[in-house]
C-alpha cells in the first residue's frame, strides 16, 4: 500500500522548516503595525497589544534580535532593522489582504480572529491571487 | 493602556476549548473519506493514508472511541458511530468547500497542503459564505 499525499497538521509542520515561527510572525507583525505610526515600541506596549506576559515578550524580542529583525535602542525601545521592515511589511500586506477577503466573503461581518489564525498557513501564490481577485471585483 | 483584541496563535488556542483537536479532525476526516467507499478502515490503512506511525494511530483511535465517534469491530477494524458519521460528513464538506475555493482562486492550481492546513482554522459562517459564493459564481 502506497503512502498517500495527506499529512496531519503536525505532519506538515515537521516536514517544513520555517525561518521564523508563527509566534515570531505575530510579534513582528504587531511591531511593524505599531512602528508605522510611532518610532519604536516598548516591551510593555507589545505585551499589552498581544495579550502576552512581558517576560514572554522579552524572550521573543531577543530571538527576533538574534535573527537580525529588530534592534534594542535606549531604554530597551524596539525598532526594526531593514530586513525586519521588509518582512514586517509582507506580514501586514498578508494580514490586510486576508482581512479584505473575509470582509468581502462575509459581507463586512469581519472577524479579526479568523485573519489572525489563517494568515500563518496561507501560501503566497494564493494570497497574490486573492489580492488580484479583490482588485478585479466590485464590492 | 487597554489590552487589544489581538492574540498570538498560541493565545487563541489557549482561549478555546475544542471538543476535538486538530489531529482528531485529521483522523476522523480520513476515516470518513475511506468509509464512504468501504465498510471499515484498519489501523494499518489509516497509518499509510495519514503518513503517521501505527502506534500513534492506535493511540488516537482509542481517544476517538472514548469520545464515542468510532467503534472497533472484529480484528480491530474501525467503523463510525452515528455521531462519528455526522462529524465526519461535516469535516468532508469543509474540506471539499475549501478545496473548491482554492481551485477557483488559483485557477485549478490546487494544493492539498493548503486545504489540509487551513481547514482547522476557518469558521463555519465563513465556510457557508464561501460555499454560497462558489455556487453563485460561474467558473
Amino acid at each position: 500500500m502506497k503512502n498517500s499525499n495527506f499529512y496531519t497538521l503536525k505532519g506538515y509542520k515537521i516536514k517544513e522548516k520555517h525561518e521564523i515561527t508563527e509566534a515570531m510572525e505575530d510579534y513582528l507583525e504587531m511591531i511593524s503595525r505599531h512602528i508605522k505610526t510611532n518610532n519604536y515600541i516598548t516591551i510593555k506596549e507589545l505585551s499589552n497589544y498581544l495579550n502576552v506576559k512581558p517576560s514572554s515578550v522579552s524572550k521573543m524580542a531577543n530571538k527576533l534580535k538574534d535573527l537580525g529583525l529588530i534592534n534594542f535602542q535606549k531604554y530597551g525601545n524596539i525598532t526594526l532593522t531593514d530586513e525586519g521592515i521588509n518582512k514586517g511589511n509582507f506580514l501586514l500586506w498578508r494580514h490586510n489582504t486576508l482581512q479584505d477577503f473575509f470582509k468581502f466573503i462575509n459581507k463586512n461581518d469581519y472577524k479579526l480572529e479568523q485573519v489572525e489564525k489563517l494568515e500563518h498557513f496561507i501560501d503566497n501564490i494564493t494570497l497574490k491571487n486573492i489580492a488580484l481577485f479583490l482588485t478585479n471585483t466590485k464590492f
